[in-house]
């Protein structure tokens, strides 16, 4: 099991002044969470740079349900890829446009590979996608 | 109602080789729509610049769930924001960690401030935001 | 005249663990050095949100230099903003293409704007800003 | 040699009109001008994520010139990479900060690996890199 460990980091004291002002406009309770959450941005930054690394990620779709077909072929992509499509979101924008969310988990590359087919489909007018690395997930079926 | 209208674009040969083995790989369906996706994701970058400007965004939250109250202020923050939050995905990742994907809409810096306020709760690991700018809701209580 | 503070954060050990091999792996003499940059990262990338904060900012420019004008326009558009370009490198990258780099300072929305001039040249192919936040300087002619 | 080639491109007028927009506001000449710009730079974004294409780029830093070693280290690690440092610029900011904006050609991962030990260097406060893949160079000594 994992346990505390307190660190202590020099800081001139402008930069902390700057740096509390910050904390607080965030929201942070303290510097502490305020540092880890810096911390953890950057590991998973670097963890997404390998393709095989294993990954959460949700794809931001939005497109016009009146072109023929976009929705059957999402619906298909997501099908045709059981293994990572975890859940989705739908949501009617207006008269044209509907923001689907859906929640994938793979390696980064087949992640991106599956983000990029939704995304370039004809209809689908933005996509975008988040990521944060996770633990190999050993009953992932590959 | 909109028509559609054919741009003709000059493009030197060797560009346009590098272009359609990027279309390719990439998974469209023709030129035009890869052009039209560049051009969305310009408009809807520059678009998102203004802080008063409507989007629809998606925020990607890791937290542990043992954390004591996360879960507890994450709804909470959810109800005293009516307005704009729109629906959400909750995903068990491991014992630990929960993965949370949340629907909302409103003025760019409204979604900005609770995705912070939410990315600095104690127990929350990552906050990844995705925004789309969509045309000015007259529906949207302000 | 500033002074160093020590500030205690607190770590679960797994995250320190991962920490350190970050640190490792980029080089840093020691963890505190790796706070302080993610910390000035963060604060200058939330200065930098402000049109108005003071910026130094160096604009990377990939072009071709046999389309006609493209140096000329370059060399007119850094005369006419003598407050602002403050130096610049130029590099021959081939038969046809040169870098320039371009050193500036002022508000940020000022140089982003001489930086999208530039881009949008005919012939120049590629525009990259780098920007840091300054503090605000006295002399500056506005 | 390359020679122009008309490509048409099929677009919603509404997405036209607000691309025109975009078109004026950074000052592009013309369409196909803006367009070529979209392209090359997915084009460039995409090169750059294989580890081994050649590259052009430059590591902008600001640092503390007070910082014991810091000038000297920064020019002992350019000096070690001969091969891939072109030129630099230097510029002082206020009584305590220096710019350095260096100029580098070689492998993206060589790039990104010097750019990394002169960030992570004690009085460095932020660097940041910028990156144009660049056609094989036959005469890199490597």
């Amino acid at each position: 099991m994992s346990k505390i460990e307190r660190v202590g980091v020099a800081l001139d004291s402008n930069l902390l002044a700057e740096f509390d002002q910050l904390i607080r406009s965030k929201g942070y309770p303290n510097r502490s969470e305020a540092v880890r959450d810096l911390i953890r941005a950057k590991l998973t930054e670097t963890a997404l740079e390998v393709p095989d690394a294993y990954a959460i990620g949700s794809v931001f779709l939005v497109y016009d349900h009146h072109e023929a077909k976009v929705a059957e072929q999402l619906t298909h992509l997501q099908h045709t890829h059981l293994l990572t499509v975890i859940a989705s979101i739908h949501v009617h924008l207006d008269h044209h446009n509907c923001l689907e969310v859906i929640v994938l988990k793979g390696r980064v590359a087949e992640i991106q590979k599956l983000a990029d087919q939704m995304t370039s489909l004809k209809g689908v007018k933005l996509g975008r996608l988040s990521l944060a690395a996770v633990a190999c997930d050993h009953n992932h079926n590959h």
